[in-house]
């Protein structure tokens, strides 16, 4: 288990866009323009479930999702956080989190396999990757 | 923000049965025979997000996780561990740990919103919440 043998799943690297990486995390933008919606993957080989991580590692990636829910905070300004790691599709341990609004798509249900997803034209993608990269990296920072 | 001040949702309270507080949370058993579904409850007064947790007790939550995730773990033998906090519906802070089998009544889908939950009987109820107690008492004690 190590950051060298830590691969992206096909379908995450098909479903998102890379923001950036953090000490345990690859932050990624799901392609869904309904919703401000990261995942966060820890960059060890061989995670299935979130106790899979070591100790250290579990406190580390509890450390990296309230970062990012300061940065969704700021720039969704979100009615609730949803936060989620479930895995029954796509096996490797990867944490959703993401800002839902009352009246969004799916409000009040989950979001996963409601409706069809919206994928960003490419100046909103490049807004919004912008915006919550900024907002990362200031609470990266402090 | 103090324990004095804790009330459990009366939504949770009429879902679940109590099984034993931790140092911070409440941990509850689903009363959904489908699955074995344990839902936490920090023991704070105003929580709606993960993040409204203060540092200390985000770190606390983390291991109290692990510590329930390893108790369902020996009893359920899940093929995936589903860990959630949503709370669009109820939103008090509650995190969800449900212990998934392919082929059990949602997969592989998320459990909320699938089909009618399954009350228990009170014998299975007995049996299922003295196994679970056992368990988590025997990791609680490591």
């Amino acid at each position: 288990m190590n950051a060298q043998a830590f691969a992206l799943h096909p379908q995450l690297l098909a479903d998102t866009f890379p923001l950036r990486d953090l000490a345990l995390s690859r932050v990624l933008l799901m392609d869904d323009a309904r919703y401000t919606w990261l995942i966060l993957v820890p960059m060890r080989a061989d995670l299935r479930d979130w106790i899979d991580l070591v100790h250290a590692d579990q406190h580390r990636l509890t450390d990296e999702i309230d970062l990012c829910s300061h940065a969704l905070r700021t720039v969704a300004r979100p009615d609730k956080l949803n936060l989620a790691a479930l895995g029954n599709m796509v096996p490797q341990l990867h944490v959703h989190l993401v800002a839902r609004h009352v009246g969004d798509a799916a409000w009040p249900k989950p979001v996963w396999g409601v409706g069809e997803r919206t994928r960003f034209s490419p100046a909103a993608l490049a807004a919004r990757k912008s915006i919550l990269l900024a907002e990362l990296t200031r609470h990266f920072e402090r």
